[in-house]
């Protein structure tokens, strides 16, 4: 099975470098850049020689060339919001099978799409089509979808933990209030003054406020979860790390039971290996799971409250973005779900 | 005016010392620490050569020693919760104006004490004669008692913005939810495998939910600001940097009216140095405060959560530890406020 | 083929739990550690949650005991410098393989040990029977010693480069200059004031100065490379990263020839997975390595001094200490070199 | 007094406005950007709200204008490396007292500035009136000139410790190598894809070598204090924090006598208030000097190699930048040399 990376030279496009060198059934076939059209990939990012061979360079970026390579069985997309569906359109009509990073296919809705991203939706014929998939969460069914929305890095940290809780009555719809904490990373290899070295050590701060992009998808998951729509408070910061999202979740309980909800969480991951679930009182730690495709969670009760406070961590440009799309793919073409990702 | 400070060797302290020993009015007269008497404090902290004379030793902390010390006007104690009680007793039986950075003497009521700090309050009579005193908060009249309790890091970051807006009724007493990422030093320099070097960089995560003991003070005086009792949601971070806090608070709006917001902000604390009035939708940034006695703050509104969030930042070794007790100091004394704090 | 690791509490310990929970070819049977007997190792260190069986408990460090374990093949020992002879001479005895990540058996010579551990050395016997092998230099022949001394982390970085080129007398074997510097993670997880995350942060500084003990195996084998006593300045510095070691070599030229100093290194290491050889002017990057088990290096030569200043990069406890102990064990059981260390 | 810093956006105009507003004998009255002007400081930096007045506006940077304006006594330039001489000749031509911090006027040689700055010096009669200025270093008289030049981040790190030496016979003039780790500062606010955050964290790295520019003025003034040529190996590093410049210098003994060393530097620095001389076997660490003007200095004798190691640290924005522009100042108008610098 041959992949091939489109738009490979951000961090996603990076990380998805890593995971599929090293993957046991594909071959890195292909990796495109339009700014680094010829150049060896292991020139531009040293960190993959001797994993990735020396002859790889990057080709060109046309969507209809790409289309026509009818060698290559999967194309990742880690192209900018907007961009994307320039190139699911032809793949996807030419028959590959496309998992798609971006945003661009993470609704159901375009009027959705319109609201939270300022545009038209470029490609609503193929939305319909589109799945988007956290594994551990999204029911049967999506793999017959040709084109696979993977989920943002924060949504990940959000609707992972939250979905089993109000499928299963736990927690309220209603009251909830999320606050992230993500590394730098997770703004892309952004050539802004802001995300200079000196401009974010040691610099903890919130952004985006009220109103976050990621907003969109992850009410609309957790709508469907709850079965109503759901309106949270999300708070999005930038923490002084390279990579790792904590998320900490202050939601009225339902059923204020602690035994109850670690139950729920027991019965909707059994068997998942990308989930960890920790003791109550123990948060989990971005420095524990950087360099892996899995969320930490656990949860206390606040008897004073009567909230549940949710905590959960991942890396987010594993689990938060590449690694969850090589997950994706394996569970796709049938491979295992861990191949490559432990 | 002749300065001590007792406990010397934490990080407190040790902004301490930075304060004291370019203050304009004062002398930094006597530092203590048990774990290093008869050492020279530049031999234990290098940063201060050319700053303290080189002859200054860290003394022995015996309480009756130092009450003894009648050449010497205001006692800094910087120990930890449950030891500076001892110092503070005989200190002000002495005549001497203590100010305590511990959280001995920050709570109104010895019932509360107990509930958080599990254990009988060391000395009740000293507690209902001492203040608390965050300056820009705290109404006139603090002035004269005998010993001023500066207020925990948390606590400022959290109290300070909301106060001016519990008065004027602009948010909700009830539904509060306040997220805190601090930095490292907010632990102390505790020998402890959890604050390694290697086990907090690139790590960030929740700790001590849901009832960390700063709740105690924070809800006290949220609860006389708002006329009513207060009980909100304080979800503690560790972020990798050395020193900040960041604070955001999620809280329904009572009139949802950001101008007023701001008004009532701008009303409480009009010349006041060490506020900064951010515009709505620029959020405080740690690294802007560093190394200041600033509590920068803003706050926007959600239209679809008719919630305000309130974002602020401060250095948690000076506003949020000892710059606010050399503030307090100052004006206690006489002083211009800003003295040595700029 | 089973594995154990006797002493897997510190980092070195860690990250050989991480690289053979993920090799092909053996199963990580037993994990030891005084301190930690009994507890469950995810509970320990939960960012191996999913990597190893839930019911892999630390056992107790019993040289007697463990040498009784004939199920077991390899013993991977990371333990102090001192102690590991305690547990080498036993398993040897034993008849087990043994790789020593310590100190204690990587010199020729008992009086060289004596002079720089500053105590007899343990068990000179066995000390004679013992092989040191970076497995890039050392020479065919080493598979027949029972245990292998697995190299320092700042040796690994300066013998690596060095030695082709004194065999090959390019660089001149007097005036060696050496600078390295080094993550934290290089002290260990020793819970001593310096090494807490508050005194790291933003802090370079050079210690050890001037006879570290590494200096002992890295004049050794410079001095075999050479054919002649090798006495060179090493300057360690501990630079505010967890991992990675960048060393910088200033030695005078022999043969003032760039492209003879490259030539020997392509010879030297042709078809070596583990080495990346960048062109002169590119300098390596911690950061390229970090995680991997590879030396990057580089080198320019200074007309105006006559000196080759040669630059080196690499992970140091992977390269510079687990990594390369997996790396030895997969040549010496007759594995594929690169097995679980891509 | 007034003074104006022309180029206030980078990092060493941004530690200007920090030290000059806090100084107790000048005020700051104009601060020019190109890129910036009109907008007020405090939007800019807004970590200067309340340090600056709110209506400090950046003004533009025409020569002309600001040669006119005769009511400023000292110009800092905090501009590139080429464009410092455009203002520099008419401010002077104006009367007005210069401090330079760029490279433009620390040479003494036009054909040394062509060798390592690629063009013509672009201002070769001012260059002449020019002094270079180490205080604590630099014989009286300089204080004549029109313009001084403030001297570079690694070259008072490595000038100050050694010249006493060189001066005393102490060390060798030949075969010095010197080995500097920097704070990503260093290289100024650029926005390039090296200085992002992510790119830098977790990263040391050599680069430059063999012949950084820097070179020159060290080798000349090195070259002055030893009566002959100086060639040195001067090999940069970049380490993961903001501030600070570690250095370490391996020199030959001339004299093998510590306390030698010691007494020259004693002497030479007697009563000089941001010299910190560490005992032999303390090495500085950038951390204690960061945010003060001082260099800390220590050394020891390696009787192995008969050469000395010299350590030395500063903050290379404060005593490598603009700090030690802000004492010459101090120096130069006959204010203490203390004052806005404790």
């Amino acid at each position: 099975m041959k992949t091939a990376i489109v738009g490979a030279s951000g961090y996603s496009g990076e990380e998805l470098v890593r995971l599929l060198s090293r993957h046991p059934q594909v071959e890195l076939a292909l990796v495109s850049s339009r700014s680094l059209v010829g150049k060896p990939l292991v020139s531009v990012m040293p960190q993959f020689r001797g994993l990735v061979p020396a002859d790889l360079v990057f080709s060109d970026s046309d969507p209809a060339t790409l289309a026509a390579r009818d060698d290559i069985d999967v194309f990742f997309l880690a192209l900018p919001h907007g961009v994307a569906a320039e190139f699911a359109v032809p793949l996807v009509e030419a028959g590959r099978k496309v998992i798609d990073l971006s945003a661009d296919f993470r609704l159901g809705s375009t009027a959705l799409y319109e609201e939270f991203y300022g545009q038209a939706h470029p490609a609503p014929a193929l939305l319909e089509q589109a799945a988007y998939v956290i594994p551990e969460i999204t029911p049967a069914g999506w793999e017959k979808a040709p084109l696979i929305a993977s989920p943002g890095c924060y949504p990940t940290s959000i609707i992972t933990p939250l979905t089993p809780l109000l499928r299963a009555g736990i927690v309220s719809s209603q009251g909830i209030v999320v606050n992230s904490m993500s590394g730098v990373s997770g703004a892309g290899k952004k050539l802004a003054e802001a995300y200079l070295y000196c401009e974010r050590n040691e610099s903890v701060k919130a952004y985006g406020l009220p109103k976050h992009r990621h907003l969109s998808e992850i009410e609309e998951q957790l709508g469907a979860a709850a079965g109503e729509p759901v309106i949270i408070q999300f708070n999005p910061h930038l923490a002084p790390m390279k990579r790792g999202i904590a998320t900490t979740i202050t939601v009225p309980a339902a059923k204020p039971n602690l035994a109850a909800l670690y139950a729920a969480w027991e019965t909707a991951f059994a068997g998942r290996p990308f989930i960890g679930l920790l003791p109550s009182g123990t948060c989990p730690d971005t420095l524990h799971v950087t360099g892996t495709n899995r969320v930490d969670m656990s949860a206390v009760y606040d008897e004073r409250t009567k909230n549940f406070i949710i905590t959960s961590a991942e890396d987010n440009v594993v689990k938060g973005a590449s690694g969850q799309a090589v997950q994706i793919m394996n569970l796709w073409l049938g491979f295992k779900e861990t191949d490559g990702l432990l």
